[in-house]
């Protein structure tokens, strides 16, 4: 392969008020950066897009620094090592890292993981075995401690994240419930995904359909969505409660706080709610990938990716997010993927 | 002294809507109960006037069996025994128990526990020496884990629980912040108790005040209120900031929910919440005792008392927990105090 010479790359331009548009953002091409003593250059394969990523378009308070002005935008990705001076990567190598919205990627290497295409399929690096399933396991079991025969409920079941907290759930011999945006995604989630139950939050009596679906109460809600589920959720709690919180998608686009549900459930059942950010976990990833990669490999944990072509589509696809219109795993192809089976 | 013949006590008349008002209660005479075998006979001295007694008066969904409708109120208590059957106890021996709003007790005196009048003033073992203390104790210590150098910030600073709090903090050598509603209280707070600041929640401009009173941010909020204090509160988290919640006075008399603050402050600061009740926490009886005790002879644990005279004045004096207008902690002198030193 020839080393090539242009990057492309997209920035943030301007800080979002309110949802994004895609004059929030710019294309640009720069030289790709020359090779340090120890530099590894890749090629950008999948760039995954996530719910966090809004907050780093923001410069409201937050747990990371957003991503400035001009700057480049920041994503996880799986790429090809295209050269190496790093004795521990090889041309031809697969990596999963942390380069950004951009076709190419230098660094020493020390932020990449290598991959091998013949245990999983290198676009799980950013799902069901990446940072979204590592959520999963991190917020279910470390937080929610779940036991056999809870109830355990999650908002955005089909999603990354969401998807796997109930098959986890169900691994654990618990009931897991799903709440999610449409009959076609409530039915993946309980054909293909093996909940018990899920409910549309579209549903006029959004909040008899889930009290039905939990006809013992709630043990576990993990909570990722925020808004009008968080509220319905808060009404089914069993005593003793937990409610790991990784994200609040509904509410990321606010340009106001939202008012959120009264806490006196908390109280009077004695729940505990935690925030946590999955990378502050990094003690678990050993944990994480022998479990799942186990659990994937027996056909218990199944995921659905939402893939998008070109790096140039990544700004319009991210918004499918916040609208509920994605169905599973977002991810872009920037490049094709020489590890792709013929579907 | 010749055996009493009348019990007088306060019933639960209606379930109140809102704030209770006088004719949800009613007062009755009836015979004293004749004493069983291994019976305990005590004269109620004190009876304490506590925010949970709201959620016993009604049916709504809550951690504990309300009172029914032409029952006694429940409630802590501090006696002497009158006559006992029980090796246990003897006449003129001082307990404390949950005898509720009666002039005399009477069971088997598994419910007590023996307080010494030399070792502290037998009203203590309803505040700083009772419930009130040790869900200070549990609480901050259990579900806080404070470290030296945190700051810990109390609502309702003045109060029983909380002026326990903010000592507590300063003997686990944290910056102590209180909340009151008063220049008085807020100046008690600060000169008799210790503190390091106090805010009244009704300065105009309380979150700038709250602000400059924490500038390192919050580490513990103490929740003990609930409404505009909760959501000023949640705007000073630190990272990993933990809240634990004991009640919500302010909201015990909505007749409908009242929303939250969002809780996106949670997420980005990694935070927690975690209700709890401190009757669930038994196994922490004999450390609050000691070390509570102890701290309170050496002159680090101060409290104050609030005491209306008479058994008839319970129904108008516990209005006076959720209007404010109490100060310190509050009690009923259902009959002389023996132990009583002249002031």
């Amino acid at each position: 392969m020839t080393s090539p010479v242009t990057n492309r790359q997209i920035l943030l331009r301007n800080r979002p008020t309110g949802t994004p548009t895609l004059a929030d953002f710019e294309t640009v091409d720069v030289p790709v950066a020359a090779l340090p003593d120890n530099g590894v250059l890749r090629r950008t394969i999948y760039l995954s897009l996530d719910p966090y990523m809004r907050g780093r378009m923001s410069d409201a308070d937050s747990y990371a620094t957003p991503v400035s002005l001009g700057q480049r935008m920041v994503g996880g990705t799986v790429s090809e090592i295209v050269e190496s001076k790093n004795p521990a990567f090889k041309a031809g190598d697969f990596v999963t890292g942390y380069d950004g919205w951009q076709t190419f990627g230098v660094s020493n290497g020390g932020d990449l993981r290598k991959l091998n295409p013949a245990d999983a399929p290198i676009s799980t690096a950013l799902g069901v075995l990446g940072m979204p399933g590592m959520t999963a396991y991190v917020g279910l079991l470390d937080i929610g401690q779940p036991k056999p025969g809870e109830t355990v409920l999650v908002s955005a079941a089909s999603g990354a994240v969401g998807s796997v907290v109930g098959q986890l759930a169900r691994i654990k011999e618990c009931r897991a419930v799903g709440v999610a945006g449409s009959k076609e995604k409530c039915d993946y989630v309980i054909k293909e995904l093996g909940f018990d139950a899920c409910v549309n939050y579209k549903d006029p009596d959004f909040m008899g359909a889930l009290r039905a679906a939990c006809p013992t109460g709630v043990d576990i809600y993990f909570e990722n969505v925020g808004g009008a589920v968080l509220a319905a959720a808060m009404r089914l709690l069993n005593p003793f409660a937990r409610i790991p919180l990784c994200g609040m998608i509904s509410e990321y686009n606010a340009t106001s706080p939202v008012p959120g549900p009264s806490l006196r459930p908390l109280l009077v059942k004695r729940a505990l709610i935690k925030g946590f950010i999955v990378s502050e976990h990094p003690q678990r990833l050993p944990d994480f990938l022998r479990d799942c990669s186990a659990w994937l490999r027996a056909g218990r944990l199944k995921y659905r990716e939402d893939i998008v072509e070109g790096l140039e589509a990544a700004p319009s696809a991210i918004l499918k997010l916040f609208d509920g219109s994605n169905f599973g795993k977002l991810l872009v192809r920037v490049s094709p993927d020489p590890t792709a089976r013929p579907a």
